[in-house]
């Protein structure tokens, strides 16, 4: 794999970020001095019509020339690609890379028009807190339980299936979080996802028993104010999770339609005229699905003056933005397909009520259909960069369940495998989606990344990944102490603050430092992206942006060191390898050693 | 290119060819027995959720396995693959093939709930005539001339680029097809799709200036009714043109626009309300571009009792259904994106004005995305056939305009490539679409095909494709004959009725076979697609339907003779090779030499 002639939709080739409709803005495509190209043509298909446009020559640099070509951002979307003439071929390169022969657009890069993300986000890195496990106040212990509940001592183990999983409550509440913020800030991550805080009758609190309130059990709303007041002192963020597929069936909604027929709320789910049977989340009959065919319930959960989804994102509550929960169901059913539409309707409320409001989808499977459509700002990137990395560093023989439930679980790959799933999922979307997507090694729905790779080295090198790709770094709770977890439920383990011994101190180390990294390098945050090479047991990639570039070595094992040319060196800033200088060859040599994970500063 | 396990849409895997919503379908998969497959799941994504059930072995036959799944049409396009797990590794098969990687669902089968198209649709060889070119009555000799036109002799060549291109006007009318329709019996079409027949002020009639009467200039309404009458006597059908992305400027709607900013006719259009400019095909400024926003477009086009699409559709005309013009552009401007609402717009009310009437769109490009809408039925598939049967085929060393532009025109490619494109356009949309859509070796848009292969037998490997791959074959009038024409306009070849020494009878008998082969083997029509062998220049697939199997043998030029084993024997039905037979080893031998097209009946 050398260098080969690259565009992304990073800042690097279209300096302009936020084009607007209308505008015609320069895209810039680089090619090494040597590559067979004489001639480059970009390629749009504005209003439905196939245009090409000659690419001039900008300027050589570094052994490579720079090309330049105008794209009229014609549709809010506008899709281009680039024609690359030489001497003895002509190749196509799209967002999935060059290819010698015609494919459709699907694959061609894309200038997005719509209002772009809040500007904070490409900086997040998120943290994510499931409330019953987090953090228990002392307050805590004053609450009457609820008749659901099995209480929990904090060092119960955690019941991974069963009857029992929804109601082990082990009583962490929001004040809790607000004593930890100090662990957080040690590990350096700036922004924390709540999964939902609204009264329910589970644990996980996704069966809402009412979006009015802050539930009771974990302080109310008072307790949230407290814990946005502290997260807003610190410069971070706080973001709120949204049922907006279904509510729970103890609901004040469900509990009006289901036992009256002519209640105003009949309308807001999906009830059958004759059974009276209703819609459900996967037929779990506490989940009632919500019909977005409904103007009443677009009006409740969104539109009106004191919609839910409003209410919480303003003072004194004051979140800055949602994760939607279930987002790849909702508004889908039958013949409905109302996703779009609701999709933009909530991007559009949550711009109105705080301009800087970030909407999250949870998509477990492929998503990119549901992205670059005014709706969603990007997507939990299961599929693109968990399933990957987990396939490339399991460790063990025995089945591994993934958040999709494929069959068979996680299978091993190597790292071909692993990078073509990647490109796949990332070249069907605009680089904006990609990059405000949230990366993740595993959430309170998977197991956990140390379960997972099996150790702590391995660990590293995931953690890696997850500190250095294009995306929004997001963390579960706990995968920085190496807790571990078999699968959703099992790893929503409860952070053992008392029990200091179980934390795996080199792991956290890893963590803090990685973030700190990320934080550092402006090319990890805006940069684009450059596949290098890769063998079974190693990726090798660049990360590059106006402010600089850095290398990136992940390993999952010892092996050949990977020699490469082209490269002008640099100082080690992660890993401790040596720095990178070319021999008489003009080439760098990377470490074999394995498994490693080294970040080097061109 | 050993036998791999297989499913396509076609009915040997899904014997439900018409599903309704919320049906449950079974659906097969073939495995050859060697291969490692020891369970099969089917997944779908029914409303946003994968799911995956498990397949079971329907039965054994010729030595494979066939499994069964069951797969509900959740929604109205319900997408499915197959995960096949075997003792080493786990491998999804989608439209696209197997893969060893997770990938993502846009290469996923398709079963689609809509209506199909009309039944007759699948039986179809469409023959495409542009009336002023094709043959020319008696009755045109005494047809005053309009002001716009430029009188051509029969015999006067065709000027393919230049201002005097779209006014050369050499009469031919509609009694003058009528008159010939028996050299379309010979040929043994049945379906005839006339480009434009309004007035208009130019040879091809895309700049229309009425959609109420048939232009006097081909005979008026009266000879439209003779035409349909005879197509109908001879069980045929006849298909329409219609542009719905423009009119002509000299069209009495633009007129009216045009001359009275307060006209109702103004909202039809893209008028600029500071400068009174109007928005056009590419910047064609006689053709004004049509605004899908408007409710009175779409009830003078479409909806209104007596709207033009009906009318035409119905007695005494009575056509069959309508070629869509620049569908690919219809209802795209800027922010406005209606072309799916059109489409369906459009289809349902050619449904209503007669049940089996045909929507074929024209789409010069990626048109997978405007497909499986309930929309178009299908598409003028001239980037997932057309192109990568000229890349493969096209002779010399020239630049050859392909239909899209492409700078540097259609480049060389092995059968590999081909085969690449072919199936990357194929995957992206349903077996039902794809089967619907007009598979052409050219149009009154393109080069000829004879120009660009260079001679008869690559002639007849072209022909070959285009009447046993799947898809409607669509023929454009003269191809038959050997004509020639270097571009689109240029291709316009008056059909030289009076110069038999022009034609070209080997290839005349060429086209005659092969549809005669298509109408006799159902496997043609019916059947599925599965490729059995590719080299540079070679292609060799199967037909397979319940009623028997075809294996087909493409090759550009002479090479090694392929052997393949697992197959059957069988006589020779087309090309003069001798019968398949295994030899001692059980495989088959194909020949050798090239440029040939030979097909079996196994």
């Amino acid at each position: 794999m050398p260098f080969q002639p690259h565009h992304d939709g990073s800042e690097l080739y279209v300096p302009e970020q936020e084009p607007s409709l209308g505008q015609t803005v320069d895209v810039f495509v680089r090619v090494p001095a040597g590559a067979d190209v004489r001639q480059v043509h970009v390629r749009t298909t504005g209003d439905g019509e196939p245009r090409f446009a000659e690419a001039v020559v900008d300027r050589t640099a570094g052994g490579e020339v720079w090309w330049r070509a105008a794209v009229q951002v014609r549709n809010p979307v506008s899709n281009y690609r680039f024609l690359l003439t030489g001497a003895r071929d002509r190749r196509w390169l799209n967002a999935a890379g060059l290819v010698d022969h015609d494919v459709p657009d699907h694959g061609d890069f894309r200038l997005v028009s719509y209002d772009p993300p809040p500007a904070w986000a490409r900086d997040a890195v998120v943290y994510q807190i499931f409330p019953d496990r987090f953090a228990r106040s002392a307050a805590a212990d004053g609450r009457p339980l609820p008749d659901w509940a099995i209480p929990c001592d904090w060092d119960t183990p955690v019941i991974g299936r069963g009857p029992e999983t929804p109601r082990q409550f082990y009583g962490g509440d929001l004040d809790g979080v607000t004593e930890r913020l100090d662990h957080l800030a040690r590990l350096g991550v700036n922004t924390v996802y709540l999964t939902p805080i609204f009264p329910a009758r589970s644990n996980h609190r996704y069966d809402a028993a009412s979006f009015d309130a802050v539930d009771p059990l974990l302080g109310g709303d008072a307790a949230l104010v407290r814990l946005a007041d502290a997260v807003r002192a610190r410069g971070w963020r706080l973001l709120g999770d949204i049922t907006s597929n279904h509510t729970g069936d103890a609901h004040e909604w469900f509990t009006a339609a289901s036992s009256d027929v002519r209640a105003a709320e009949r309308e807001l789910y999906y009830f059958d005229q004759v059974t009276g049977d209703y819609e459900s989340w996967n037929g779990v009959k506490s989940l009632p699905k919500l019909n977005w065919g409904s103007a009443e319930l677009r009006r409740r959960f969104a539109t009106a003056d004191d919609a839910l989804l409003r209410r919480w994102l303003r003072p004194p509550y004051g979140l800055d933005g949602w994760r939607v929960d279930v987002a790849n169901m909702t508004g889908r059913r039958g013949a409905d397909a109302y996703t779009h539409e609701v999709a933009a309707l909530l991007r559009r409320v949550v711009a109105q009520t705080r301009a800087d409001g970030l909407l999250m989808a949870e998509h477990g499977h492929d998503h990119t259909g549901d992205l670059d459509r005014d709706g969603w700002h990007g997507t939990m990137n299961y599929v693109g960069f968990t399933d990957p990395v987990w396939s490339w560093l399991r460790h063990g023989d025995q089945p591994l369940p993934n958040f999709l439930g494929t069959p068979g679980g996680v299978a091993r790959r190597d790292a071909d495998a692993v990078l073509a799933t990647m490109n796949s999922y990332r070249s069907l979307v605009s680089w904006r989606s990609y990059v405000h997507s949230w990366q993740l090694l595993g959430s309170h729905d998977s197991a956990r990344i140390r379960t997972v790779v099996g150790d702590a080295a391995r660990h590293e090198v995931a953690a890696g990944l997850l500190a250095t790709m294009p995306g929004i770094p997001m963390i579960f709770a706990g995968d920085e102490l190496g807790l571990t977890g078999d699968n959703g439920e099992g790893s929503r383990t409860p952070m053992p603050w008392h029990r200091p011994e179980r934390w795996d101190a080199g792991t956290f180390a890893t963590y803090r430092a990685l973030i700190a990294l990320r934080h550092a390098e402006p090319a990890l945050r805006r940069g684009g992206l450059r596949w290098l090479y890769v063998d079974a047991d190693t990726l090798v990639f660049l990360r590059e942006a106006p402010t600089g570039s850095v290398l990136v070595l992940a390993r999952r094992a010892a092996g050949a060191p990977v020699r490469l040319t082209g490269l002008p060196g640099g100082g080690n800033v992660y890993g401790g390898a040596p720095a990178l200088r070319p021999d008489a060859d003009g080439a760098c040599t990377l470490p074999g050693d394995g498994p490693t994970f080294q970040v080097w500063r061109l």
